[in-house]
């Protein structure tokens, strides 16, 4: 057993799966798990998601050596501050946001009384909530976690081993590295998969369109399935980053969109080869 | 037997995989190649893509009842009067190009001496080449075929017979909405791919961004992967709905890039919805 008991504070798809990974390890004790909505809670409690589970944070998380904060990003402040009456001195806590640098920030002031370690297992599918939990989301997926000078390193260290449990390639990164690698990687390809949707369906008038999305369309717009509610938290506390990609991107479309323009066949064709060689350096 | 010959001519993804559908129907007694590359027409010859072929078009295409023109869009007017001069009269002549309002209207001032149909199968991937052929590349994909007033009943039949072979689900719409559909549906989403790979790889620096690109990228760059050479002929070819689309799409973004600056959560989350919605209605 490597670890004897882990709470983990919101059962979405993230929580879920990362409780169900655990579990399934073997190598936790107790998978504790919070969940605010009853009917969510009651399919962790009865799937064996989780061991025990409660639907608000209280001495249900005592005694547990990490506790994970897979809400939403813009909460994971105020959840740890919560979380830290009701554990032992020095108990870790980590999160599981795709944004990292206002959190890890944040939790520098405090609370005092926990060790926190910033952590975004990189996965996730169109899908949320708990019925979506997968034991084996994470496997063979990166996950980063973004310490800081005065990071732990036992909890460092914890949190790694936690993630290996459940499948994760743990890499280290700091935190604001972190950010505007997946501002580009994630956070502009989906502000893009939603402006596309949307001005897809504005224009096409009463037409079937994805009827036809086999020429390209599918592949971009699966991602627009994804909660807007998340989203949103996401893009706002990535805001300086994600405003930088949204420049630097639609700075690259108004090039083709002029090339488009000026009717040169050549030229346009010598702007798009670089753009698909820039993804095969990239690739490499 | 439907067909006692059948001309391709350009031994790429779409031509070559046409070809080896046919040949699998055992429905058309022989498909005749014309690939100017001498190691694409060797390797279709050798194949078995094609039943016989040539480098150029000439008098190895004669007694063909129908010559698909699956060259890149810009060349198939030229390409169709190339053909005239070798087929009987009222020789049927198709093409398979992206763009079909500029081919289908250039094709309405003659050759005089073939009766032409547009024709879009549906079909491709981000790899090209006759080595790419598939013979299930069409199959349960939708194939366009875009009549006008003076098709000819007769050709019209015969080219959505020849499609049909091949496994394509064929429907009929007029070239100008053809253009308009594709062009929010194929178009745009490959416009906007390039410049988000373009976008990413100059941001990114030295760093091995597409180790991440679970978080998203990888669905949308894929794409990018195509035929630059392809793609600057297809956008300039319906250079009026691409632009359009790109505004419409510019539009979006900038809506949703004012709501991540601006700091609302709450209405970003009401955009970002509504895009979410949009695909939801569009996908019934």
């Amino acid at each position: 057993m490597t670890f004897e008991k882990v709470a983990v504070v919101g059962l979405g798809l993230i929580g879920g799966s990362l409780a169900a990974a655990l579990r399934k390890s073997g190598e936790v004790g107790e998978v504790f798990g919070i969940e605010r909505d009853a009917e969510s809670l009651r399919f962790a409690l009865e799937g064996g998601i989780v061991d025990a589970g409660s639907s608000e944070i209280g001495p249900g998380i005592s005694g547990s050596e990490i506790v994970v904060i897979a809400t939403y990003v813009d909460m994971v402040a105020q959840v740890a501050r919560e979380v830290s009456g009701f554990v032992s001195p020095d108990t870790v806590v980590c999160d599981t946001g795709s944004v990292k640098a206002p959190i890890v920030r944040e939790m520098e002031k405090g609370p005092r009384n926990i060790r926190f370690v910033g952590a975004h297992p990189v996965a996730g599918k169109e899908t949320s909530g708990v019925r979506e939990s997968d034991p084996g989301l994470f496997s063979g997926k990166k996950c980063v976690v973004t310490p800081v000078e005065g990071t732990c390193p036992e909890a460092l260290s914890m949190v790694k081993t936690l993630f290996s449990l459940a499948g994760s390639e743990v890499v280290e990164i700091d935190p604001e590295s972190h950010d505007e690698i997946f501002s580009l990687v994630s956070h502009l390809p989906h502000a893009v998969a939603y402006s596309l949707v949307s001005a897809v369906a504005s224009s096409g008038g009463d037409r079937d369109l994805f009827g036809f999305s086999g020429g390209g369309l599918a592949d971009f717009t699966r991602v627009a399935e994804s909660s807007p509610e998340m989203w949103a938290g996401i893009f706002i506390e990535n805001r300086d980053a994600l405003l930088r990609a949204i420049r630097s991107f639609s700075g690259r479309l108004g090039e083709i969109e002029k090339a488009v323009a000026s009717g040169n066949v050549e030229d346009l064709g010598t702007l798009l080869g670089k753009a698909r060689d820039s993804k095969r350096d990239l690739g490499k």
